[in-house]
C-alpha cells in the first residue's frame, strides 16, 4: 500500500433548488411512506413564513409531525442533548429541519443518536475532544431547508457544536450525516436581516477559498481502510469546480443580497453558491481560518449580535471566520501561490501580471475590502479580544487538527499567534 | 400550481476516483457486511485487467462471488433477460458492474428486476414502449466500474438497451437505479483501443453539448408530483457547471486519449469528463443526437466495427449519436445562440467576434474537424445507409420523445428528414 493516498472520494446530498420548493416537503414525506415527521427549528424561525409554509405542506398531505423549536443558534452539547432527549420522548421515522447551519447540524445530531445512541456522547465526536467512531449504520430520511445562505450543512455529512465545559468547538463527521434531500428555496432566505446575509455569505466565500487552498489529495497518508478516508480529503478536481464556481457567485452576488433583501435573483444565487461551496468544502475540507474561528466563538462572553435574540454571547460564525482570513492567506500564499491567485480571479480580482509573490497580498486586500463594505467588526478587538487572550486562542487552536492539518502551511504554535496578532484589527 | 416546473433536482452517485481505486472493492463489500457479490461484466473484459484485479480484491477481503460474463455489447432485452435469469439463479447481497455503459445498464437491470419483479419486462420502460413505472422502493448496493470513458452510467439512473422485436432504442430511467459508487480507476481505461477512446470520447462530448443546450427546466410543465420530476429535467445551472467543465476537458485531451493509450494524463481527464458529462446528463437529459442515434443503432443489419469482437453488426454508441449532431446543432443553434457559442468556446474555439447567427455553423463546424481527426466513419452512408431508409429512421426517432422534447427547437417530422439527410456524408 502506498504511504500518501491516491484517490478521493465525493459524495452530496441530493438537492432541489426553486423558489417555493418547502411547499413540496409534505408530497415527498407521504411519498416515503413516513407516519409521524420531527420538524426541528429555532424560536425565531419557529414564527416565520419558512416553517409556516412547511407546517402547511405536512397537513395537506396529511403527514403528522411534531415540532422541536429549542434549537441554540450555536448550539452546545448541552442544546444537543436537549433535542435528543425531546426526540426519544416521540415516534418518529423523518426529521424536517429548517432554519439555518445551527438547525440543520442540531437535525443531524438528533438522527444519529436517537437511531444509535451511543454509550458516552462524545464516542462519535471528532478526536482528540472524542472517540470519533463512524456511524454504524444508516440514520432516517432528514429533509434539511436552509433559510441562511450559508453552512451548507444541507450537504454535508458535518455537525459542529460548542462542547461547553471545555469552551471549544468540536463537531461529528461521517458521510452517514448527510441530509438525504437539501431543499434550497430562495423564498426562505428573505427574512435573514443584511448582517446574516453578510455573515453566512462570507461563510460560503471562506469555505470556497479554504477547499480550494487545501492541501492536495495526495499529501494525506493512505487510510487503514478505504472507507476510512474522511470527508476532508483536501483539494481535488471535483471540489475545485464547485469552490471556484461558488466564489464567482459569491463575488457577484453578495454585495446585492447584503443591501436589498428582495433582491430575488441574488438571493437565489447565494442560495445555490453556499450549496456549491458545501459541495466543495464538505469533500475537500475547510483550515486555518475555520480552525481558528473555533475558539474564537467559544472564548467569547460579552458579544452580543444585534438581531439574534440572542440570550447569551454569541458571535455569527461568519464573523469569527472571515476575520481571521487576510492572516492566514497572506501566511498560506506561498505555499500555493496559483491557488490563491485562482480564487482572488474568481473574486471579480483582475491578476493578470500579478506577481505570484504577491498572491497572499492581493487576495487578502480583496477581502478586506469586501469585509469593510458589508460591515464586519474590525478585528478580534471589536470582538472585545485583547492580545493577553492570544495565547489561549492558540491553545484553542491547537485540538482542531482536522482542519488545521489541512494547511497547505503548516502553522506552529507562535505562527497561530502571529496570525491572531494581525487578526486583532483589521482597517 | 403553476403549470410550469419551478424547481430542479440535483441528485448523483458518490465516485471514488484514483488510478489503482479497483483495488478497494473488496474491503468496500466487506465493510457494507455483503456475504455474496454478483460480478456482471461482458466476455471481453472478463480476461482483461480490470476483471483481474476486482477479482483479486474480492478474494483478499473473502468476499465470496459469482460472475457472468455474458453481457452483449449494446444489450437488447433478450440480453437483459438472460443475465436476469442468471442472477434469479443464485444467491446474491451485492452487484459489481465491471465494463462500458453496457455492462453498468445491464447490471442495473438486473438489480431492478431480481429486487422488484415486474408482472410484464416492459412495465418499467420508458413510455411509450413501455409503462414507465416507477422503482418501488431501494435496490441492492451496485458498485460501478467504467473501463470506457464515455457513458458516464457510473453517475446515473439510466438504462439502456435495445428492445430486439421494434428494433429501437429504449430504457429505463429512474433515479433509484443508480449505482452506490462509481469507481473511476485510469487504469481501467489503458486496455480501451484507440477507435474505442474516440467513439466513448465523442458520446462524453455529446452528453455535455446536448445537456447545456437543452430546453431550460422551467419550459417543462409541472409534474402529477413532485417525485415525478423526470431525471432529465432540462438544463439548469448544476448541470450546466458540470457539462461545461466536462467540454474543456474533452476538448484538451480526446486526442491525446485517442493517439497515445498510455497516456496517464489524459486518461485520467477523459474518465473525469465522462463522469462530470454524466452528472450533467444525468439531470439535465439529452436530445436529438441521441433520440436520432437510437433508430440508428437499432436499424443496423451490415456495419461491424473492427475490434468489438462482437458476432453481431453494432455500430459504437458514441458514432451513432456524434454522426448526427452537426446537422442538429445547426438546426437547433437559433433556439439558444448564446449556449451554443458557449460549448464551441468551452471546446477551445475562438468565439471572440462571431455572430449570434454563425453559432450552428461554427460548433458544427468545429465537430467535423474533431470527428474527421479521431477517424469517425463518414456520415450514414459510411455505415450502410441509404437515403430510402430515411423514412424509417425518422420513425424510429418519434417514439424517443423522452428526449427529443429535449431539444431547445421542436423538430417534426420532415425536420427530422432533412437532418438525417445532412448526416448521409459529412467530410
Amino acid at each position: 500500500m502506498p504511504t500518501n493516498d491516491f484517490a478521493f472520494e465525493m459524495a452530496t446530498s441530493a438537492i432541489r433548488f426553486g423558489a417555493g420548493v418547502t411547499r413540496e416537503i409534505g408530497y415527498d414525506l407521504a411519498e416515503l411512506g413516513i407516519k409521524h415527521a420531527l420538524l426541528i427549528t429555532d424560536p425565531k424561525m419557529r414564527t416565520l413564513h419558512p416553517v409556516a409554509v412547511a407546517e402547511e405542506s405536512l397537513k395537506s398531505a396529511n403527514v403528522p409531525y411534531t415540532i422541536y423549536d429549542r434549537v441554540r443558534v450555536e448550539p452546545t452539547d448541552v442544546s444537543f442533548k436537549d433535542a435528543i432527549t425531546f426526540a426519544n420522548g416521540i415516534e418518529f421515522d423523518a426529521i424536517v429541519a429548517i432554519g439555518g447551519g445551527s438547525v440543520i447540524d442540531t437535525a443531524k445530531a438528533v438522527n444519529l443518536y436517537t437511531c444509535y445512541p451511543p454509550e458516552h456522547f462524545l464516542d462519535y465526536v471528532n478526536p482528540p475532544i472524542g472517540k470519533g467512531k463512524p456511524v454504524p449504520g444508516p440514520l432516517k430520511p432528514l429533509f434539511a431547508v436552509p433559510t441562511t445562505a450559508g453552512t451548507g450543512s444541507e450537504t454535508t455529512g458535518v455537525s459542529i457544536f460548542d462542547f461547553a465545559e471545555m469552551h471549544a468547538k468540536t463537531g461529528i463527521a461521517h458521510r452517514r450525516l448527510k441530509p438525504t434531500l437539501g431543499f434550497l428555496d430562495p423564498d426562505n432566505t428573505r427574512t435573514m436581516p443584511p448582517h446574516v446575509a453578510a455573515s453566512t455569505g462570507l461563510d460560503v466565500l471562506c469555505h470556497a477559498i479554504e477547499s480550494y487552498t487545501a492541501i492536495h489529495f495526495t499529501e494525506r497518508p493512505y487510510p487503514d481502510r478505504p472507507i476510512m478516508r474522511p470527508s476532508y480529503q483536501g483539494n481535488n478536481p471535483v471540489s475545485d469546480v464547485w469552490s471556484l464556481q461558488a466564489l464567482r457567485m459569491v463575488g457577484q452576488y453578495i454585495d446585492r443580497a447584503f443591501q436589498d433583501p428582495s433582491d430575488d435573483e441574488a438571493r437565489s444565487q447565494m442560495i445555490l453558491a453556499s450549496a456549491y461551496a458545501g459541495v466543495g468544502f464538505g469533500n475537500a475540507g475547510v483550515h486555518l481560518p475555520h480552525g481558528m474561528s473555533y475558539p474564537i466563538s467559544g472564548m467569547n462572553r460579552q458579544y452580543f449580535q444585534t438581531g439574534y435574540d440572542s440570550d447569551h454571547p454569541i458571535i455569527p460564525h461568519g464573523y469569527s471566520v472571515i476575520l481571521n482570513a487576510p492572516a492566514v492567506f497572506r501566511f498560506t500564499a506561498s505555499a500555493c501561490p496559483e491557488r490563491h491567485l485562482e480564487t482572488a480571479a474568481a473574486l471579480g480580482v483582475d491578476t493578470s501580471g500579478v506577481a505570484l509573490a504577491d498572491a497572499g497580498k492581493v487576495l487578502s486586500e480583496k477581502l478586506t475590502a469586501m469585509m469593510q463594505r458589508l460591515g464586519v467588526p474590525n478585528g478580534l478587538k471589536a470582538l472585545g479580544y485583547s492580545t493577553s487572550e492570544i495565547p489561549a486562542l492558540v491553545e484553542g487552536t491547537l485540538p482542531q487538527h482536522r482542519v488545521t492539518k489541512l494547511s497547505p502551511r503548516p502553522a506552529s504554535k507562535e505562527d497561530l499567534a502571529k496570525l491572531f496578532e494581525e487578526t486583532m484589527g483589521l482597517y
